[in-house]
């Protein structure tokens, strides 16, 4: 009886080998980032490089590259102090052209700019890990008349949805600021991260969490079209937010409210947004109050949204009618979040002022930092304890 | 009355400034890839390299890298033919260091490599671009008591299921290699684009895909552990690839029955993988017999899987038990596939001879090229028609 001698060893390491297509040949392996308590260091195996430079979203804005040098091994490496905890990303410029950490799998993606990422762990940046307990995301393609496309959103469910067949849920739409997507609140945002933990910890109630598309003129990310592929892009000379913020309101929600088990009012609905995303977020209630409870923009303030014409003069009687139109209808919560150094800062303290001065009940969630990420996972983190309570 | 006079414009140009972090100054636009008819040319802006080369998926294995010259606007660059219509990736190598296209914005994953990809349109690679009509991805969270933890695993649901409340779908499970996890079938397979337009071109009928997390040592792909975050590594010392396959029918085909509409028997359940994934699949049916009536194994033949020792040997008596097993159990396509330089070739011939000899009915479907994902997408838009019919 002949034997079949190959071993699982065998297998396995041609598995290995051929990766699943291309050989990776692979030297000593580096490191990198190396955290300990106090310090974190960064490699970087180019033999041939003559530059070698460090680039992190811990730095100041308009601060230098960290010089990177060549230790005896050709390695190039550099050592930092900690940054205080939270989530951080970094690429390094081999001469003249910047990539991300080899050594590091984790990467993120901003736009069309992918980074490599590590985490400083604290109490800030707690609930920006996995949870024990997760939720599931799921990408869903929902028709939108309005825009007059099939589009992609992303949608979060919390743990236990899929089995407690009887129970219904409240449900946030967070939506992307510009230059972003779907996606961004999932990676960036770490949004999945954020309620999962919350919600285990029992300090958000569990809630769906909806994340659609914000570029009208997009049916998905950029990123998936793919060159020598049609572009999956609508062709639409407008930038047309009010067409997004109506599609919201007739396509998405309807979508939602039929194709899962929720709250189907305004109880049990909350928005917010960063950023452009925070513009939309006013946006819709100002053509639509009444849908949500809980309003909570981002990154923005009392400045105007129009899509027809960018020369378009918006008065404060516009805008006291808007936001009449909200006190009228009725809301929970009203929470603004900004950096004290962020661009919009102003505008910011602007719908602040208005708010108060028109008699509206609201918080003013004033941090310091700008118009970055830090502070968007922050904010997240900060209301949606609050939401549907 | 003070005029709010920002403008649409403004808030939009702040937006793409601040991106949504960190400034990316940009100089003239590098276009790359630039795809013609006949030829392809690649780019790179690199001022201070001194060497820059291209590496492709076209390339025959050990071939060199391609050497890139830099032109009078220090822009590196080098044109080739097209290679025949498919789905390629490349990457550049700078100085010694290999980096993606930052003027390419679509990226895959294999295993931990990141790489710039492009599509050369054709017959071949016409189901692998996005369809028009598209179905759902989840990313779902499931108990597996039979491996101890709560692991992650991807599921497609095709256009319609969610609206065709009342029609039960048949399942493919379908497995990934070694050094893949969960999201190969969906980045390098292109799983989701081939049944989305096999499906719309009425060539398979409307199925579910579950690409299941096939390393029972993994919660989830790697890549999902930050660097600063604790693992989320189950802590096994052994390959339980037996451990795996028992929880594919004892965890997760529960799971997906309880969880979808399916048609749940044998009739409508299909199993594939490739190389480790090819593996498990017929070892799921050698321990299981009787669980899939459609049995497709990709690069893979008969050599011996065992948890317990890597020099167990495998002895034919053993194999004919398990192939009369599954004779016995009934099924309606054994489906094998591989190429005829792939390292497993002589293991897939050897199967095909025991099949023959065994008298069981099935398909040795014989390929050009090797281990890789080329052929591995062509299969899977080869045998998903035969499903279910």
């Amino acid at each position: 009886m002949r034997k079949l001698l190959l071993s699982l060893t065998l297998y396995l390491f041609a598995g290995s080998l051929f990766a699943q297509e291309m050989v990776n040949t692979r030297r000593a392996r580096i490191v990198s980032p190396e955290i300990t308590k106090d310090s974190i260091t960064f490699r970087l195996r180019a033999e041939y490089a003559t530059t070698v430079s460090l680039t992190g979203s811990w730095q100041a804005r308009g601060e230098f590259p960290i010089a990177m040098k060549r230790d005896a091994n050709l390695v190039w490496n550099v050592t930092i102090p900690n940054p205080k905890p939270d989530l951080y990303y970094y690429t390094f410029n081999v001469d003249g052209t910047s990539v991300c950490d080899p050594a590091n799998t984790s990467t993120d993606r901003d736009g069309t700019t992918y980074r490599s990422i590590f985490l400083i762990d604290g109490d800030l940046s707690r609930h920006y890990k996995d949870a024990a307990v997760r939720g599931n995301v799921s990408a869903i393609w929902y028709d939108s008349p309005t825009i007059g496309a099939k589009r992609k959103m992303m949608v979060y469910t919390p743990a236990g949805y899929d089995d407690n067949k009887k129970a219904k849920y409240p449900v946030l739409y967070l939506l992307h600021g510009g230059g972003g997507d779907e996606e961004a609140w999932l990676s960036l945002g770490r949004a999945a991260q954020i309620l999962d933990n919350l919600i285990a910890e029992g300090k958000a109630v569990p809630m769906l969490i909806v994340m659609p598309n914000g570029n009208s003129n997009q049916i998905q990310s950029h990123i998936n079209d793919i060159p020598g592929q049609e572009a999956s892009t609508l062709m639409q000379n407008d930038i047309q937010s009010d067409l997004y913020v109506t599609s919201l309101i007739k396509d998405i929600i309807p979508y939602i409210d039929s194709h899962y088990r929720t709250i189907a009012k305004k109880e049990g609905r909350a928005i917010s947004g960063l950023s452009m995303g925070g513009g939309h977020t006013l946006r819709t209630n100002y053509l639509f109050p009444g849908y949500f409870n809980y309003i909570c923009p981002q990154s923005t303030g009392a400045h105007p949204h129009n899509q027809k014409t960018t020369s378009y003069a918006f008065d404060e009687d516009t805008l006291y009618k808007y936001l009449e139109g909200i006190k009228k209808a009725g809301y929970k919560l009203f929470w603004l979040g900004c950096g004290d150094v962020d661009p919009w800062f102003a505008e910011a303290q602007e719908l602040d002022r208005l708010l108060t001065q028109h008699g509206m009940p609201h918080t003013f969630y004033v941090t310091g930092g700008g118009h970055e990420w830090k502070n968007w996972r922050h904010y997240l983190d900060t209301f949606a304890p609050l939401l549907f309570k």
